[in-house]
């Protein structure tokens, strides 16, 4: 039996123990998140992810740092899909971290693809879902690389920052439109960098062509630059018609500096108060956790069929579908008749 | 009915019209790819990754182009899964491509993520069985990024090959471990550039880091570079222990002079015919199949499930998630167990 109660109290020990398990996929992790899951949804979920070497790793740590001093407990997860290594694989970013080392408020914790890419997205959701029961107001979830698998972990989040840099943002195939997409917050990183401009206005025209017609954005001052709002389609977002569209704000960071973090913590709240006033957080929320019980659904019946079926006939079929007697769409729907 | 004939004997407008119908999940699509799964596995399957900018399609091209020489016919499939846009979105890449347009014995196809990312990894794998059955005798596949995603879809081709450029290379989190970790071959494109040399000593230092105790290759001659063996895990590969290991080479390439292409062409067949003779062929055919059966078998479950349950049990589930009383593991669970 699971006692929820000393995560629930923020201890750390437990806290880690339990999130070695998730990663393991132990069979002790099940109860524990079945326990935890009605304390849920109440961290304000912020995903940061972009390009390799655009300085996401420090503009966190900075980020964190500005949580902290505004009193806030933040949580980061350092994902990285692309490697099949244990933790060690970024130990040099979150050796950047080491300023946050001993702050009671802060948790780190590096997560690496173990098996499948569905595997670790599923263990970072449950990562975050203990860390936000734990009581962690902020949980930064830092996703190294700009591919799908990114963009899905990233979705997960309430907030998505897309983080540039200077020289890869000038290159038209690293200002990804998908990424565009998922922008609720774009940064250019680096930005003492000569090249930085370019990379502003190469963004901003990006942002433009992959919304024709959105309206300039007006508000903030100093680095807070205005770019075009989010304007997703209406049928995708019903919520937006009645409600204001978001903007997606165009900053300038120099992470290395510390500048620009505190404008981005503004903004990242700024979202956040936009999330809940226009409904969308709701509509957020409803769409990640209909697509979980679908995942877990999926899981459950392949395995009571496995437990009925035996692995026999699944052996049977696969040597059918190898000789190419049958393809493996026909086979399953065979196999799924046999057990009605 | 779905009459294979057209397909079989390289119809283009047929073979486009049934990639449009696949890529659009169309219904026509199921009886059309169980018409032809018998006549597939005779095609070699390329994987050709690596980090946006590298320079993979005109590599792409060249290889085409040389196989073309050699009286091999080729398709080529662009695929972007950070890209929630249709075709047009790597259109740059493709009018690179045009030095191939009117010859019979190449097909290109584009393309770009519709829904999710298991749609796009499975509708790749759907239109590279039609391309396999319409006779290609040659399937590059060209994958944009270096995500798990990515690492996914070039895990389903018999060769992979790994691109990086000067620069990029350079990056410690641009030689992706895991990027290492999938690559048959490795290559470093722009060759050109001064830092190729740092470039090609990084990727050694990373395979030797990933690969410690490995033997050097000494194969190879002018532009074909040693470099350290794959050297799978025994227990992951078992033929490996009975065959010769394979040994990754590291290739310098220029694509946009052709330079390397020839090179990187033998380095292809010879991976090839170390396939063939080890064994790791059909291992690697039976790995892929049985993971599409496993995939299809969940998708036909859960469609069963839902014709039975109707929707309002499941929304009535999801609704006690929202409000936190139940976990979605343990709410599935409750559904699966209404359907014995």
């Amino acid at each position: 039996m699971f006692d929820p109660a000393p995560i629930l109290s923020g201890n750390r020990r437990a806290l880690a123990r339990l999130l070695t398990h998730i990663e393991n996929a132990a069979p002790q992790a099940e109860a524990a998140l079945a326990a935890l899951f009605p304390h849920t949804g109440r961290a304000h979920l912020v995903g940061i992810t972009g390009s390799p070497g655009s300085g996401k790793s420090s503009l966190v740590t900075e980020l964190a740092k500005v949580y902290r001093r505004a009193g806030r407990s933040v949580a980061v997860v350092a994902v990285d899909p692309s490697s099949p290594f244990s933790g060690g694989a970024i130990l040099g970013d979150r050796i950047r971290m080491r300023d946050l080392a001993g702050d009671p408020g802060v948790f780190i914790r590096s997560m690496a693809t173990r098996g499948s890419l569905g595997g670790l997205a599923r263990a970072t959701a449950d990562v975050v879902k203990v860390l936000d029961a734990a009581g962690f107001e902020r949980i930064l979830i830092e996703t190294v690389g700009a591919g799908q698998a990114e963009v899905d972990i990233a979705r997960t989040a309430h907030t998505t920052v897309v983080v540039q840099a200077p020289g890869l943002g000038d290159d038209v195939q690293a200002i990804k439109a998908g990424l565009l997409e998922v922008a609720d917050i774009l940064v250019v990183n680096k930005s003492d960098q000569p090249s930085a401009g370019n990379t502003v206005r190469a963004l901003r025209a990006s942002l433009d062509l992959a919304h024709p017609g959105a309206r300039t954005w007006t508000g903030g001052a100093g680095r807070l630059l205005p770019a075009s709002p989010r304007a997703p389609a209406p049928e995708e977002r019903p919520d937006f018609e009645q409600g204001q569209p978001w903007t997606v704000p165009l900053l300038q960071t120099i992470a290395t500096e510390g500048t620009g973090a505190q404008e981005l913590v503004q903004a990242i709240e700024q979202h956040r108060q936009h999330l809940h006033a226009s409904g969308e957080l709701a509509r957020r929320d409803r769409e990640r956790l209909a697509h979980e019980l679908e995942i877990r659904l999926r899981d459950v019946l392949l395995a009571r069929l496995m437990e009925r079926m035996g692995n026999g006939q699944l052996s049977a079929a696969l040597e059918r579908v190898l000789a190419r007697q049958v393809d493996p769409g026909s086979a399953a729907n065979e196999l799924a008749r046999h057990y009605p």
